[in-house]
C-alpha cells in the first residue's frame, strides 16, 4: 500500500535491526486519515469473504480495526491484555509470548462476542514472531468460529511470523512488508500487491 | 446524543448502582458506525475551536478519539497506561487513581506529540470521578499546551468528575449523561443538548 509505505519511509525510525518505531502515526500518535485509508484497503482485500466480525488486540490494533469494521460494516472486538473488572465470566483466553518483552501474557475475549457462525478477520498493527496473531486465532478456534484472514499493517518479513501463519494455511494480507532494517535502512518487499501472499 | 442514548438503553447492563457495562459497543466489542457518529458529534460540538490535536487514553478512548480526529482532521495521541519499550525518553506523566481498581497508575505521553501551540481536545469513553481526564489535562499543562475542551462519551452525572472539571473551567461535552443507576434502572439527564454544560 503505497501511501503507508511512503509514510513509513518518511516517518519510521529504525531503533535496531529488528525494531521499527512508527509512533508518529500508528503506535502512540495516530493519523486518522491514514487509518481510514488502511481500513478501506483491508475491506477491499477481504471483500466478498463474508466477514462477520473483526478481532484485534489492544491498543494499537484498535484504530485500523475500527476503520476496517466501518468499511465492512461489521463489529470489532478487541482482546484485552489485562483483566477487566466488568469482564470476568466466560472468557476465551490464550497465552501470548512476547519476544521483545520476554514475558508471557494472557489475552482474553468474552465468549459473548464470538460464535460458531462467525467468519473472523484478525487485524493487528505489526506482525513479527506471530505470537499475537496465533493467540487471536486460538481464541477464534475456541469459539468454533473460523478465521477468514489476517490483516496486518506492517509485517517484518525477516521474522518468522508471516511464514508460520501462511504455513498454517491462513491468508495473511500485509499492507507493508519490510525485508530488512539492517544498517538503519528500511528495505521493503518489492513484490507486487498480492504476490507476497502467493510466493511467501 | 439520541443514537447513543438509545444504544445504552437497549444494550447497557447495570452491574451495580455505580457500574454500567457497555461492552457490546464501546469497551470490548466496538460498533464502528456508532463510533463514526460519535466522532462526528464531537467534531460538530468543538467545530471552530481551532483544535490541533486530540488526546485520549488507551484502550476504550481510542475508537471515539480516532473518529473525532478524522472529522476534525487532526492527529490523535493516546496516553499509555503501561510503559512502552520503544517509548522511553522525554515522557510527560501523570498519576491517575482508579477508584474502581483502587490503585494508582502512571499514564504517559511522549513530549514529541504535544507542544505549546497545541489546542487539545481530550476525549474519553467514561467520566466518573474525573481522575483520568484530570491526569490528561495535567499532561497537556506540562507541555504548555492548552485544553480546548473535554469530550466524553458517557458521563456518570451522579459521580463528581463532571463537577470537578467544570468548576476548574473546562468545557465538558458529554454525549450521554446518566443521573442514576439505582435499582438497575438507567436514568438519563433530561437537559436539552448543551444545557448540561451551562447549568451544571
Amino acid at each position: 500500500m503505497e501511501q503507508l509505505i511512503e509514510k513509513i519511509k518518511n516517518e519510521g525510525s529504525v531503533l535496531s535491526s529488528s525494531v521499527l518505531k512508527v509512533d508518529t502515526f500508528l503506535n502512540h500518535q495516530i493519523d486518522p486519515q491514514l487509518m481510514l485509508a488502511i481500513g478501506k484497503e483491508f475491506a477491499k482485500r477481504f471483500d466478498g469473504c463474508g466477514i462477520t466480525r473483526i478481532l484485534t488486540i489492544e491498543s494499537s490494533g484498535i484504530a485500523p480495526a475500527v476503520m476496517a469494521g466501518m468499511h465492512l460494516n461489521v463489529p470489532v472486538v478487541f482482546a484485552r491484555k489485562r483483566k477487566s473488572l466488568t469482564l470476568v465470566n466466560d472468557l476465551l483466553t490464550a497465552s501470548v509470548y512476547s519476544f521483545t518483552k520476554q514475558e508471557t501474557s494472557e489475552i482474553s475475549v468474552s465468549n459473548k462476542y464470538l460464535s460458531e457462525n462467525d467468519k473472523v478477520l484478525i487485524i493487528d498493527d505489526f506482525l513479527a514472531n506471530g505470537q499475537a496473531a496465533i493467540g487471536l486465532a486460538e481464541i477464534v478456534c475456541q469459539a468454533k468460529a473460523s478465521v477468514s484472514g489476517i490483516g496486518i499493517v506492517i509485517e517484518k518479513g525477516f521474522q518468522e511470523g508471516g511464514s508460520i501463519l501462511r504455513e498454517r494455511g491462513y491468508r495473511v494480507e500485509s499492507l507493508a512488508i519490510i525485508n530488512s532494517l539492517e544498517n538503519g535502512i528500511i528495505q521493503f518487499d518489492q513484490s507486487p500487491v498480492g504476490k507476497a501472499e502467493i510466493t511467501r
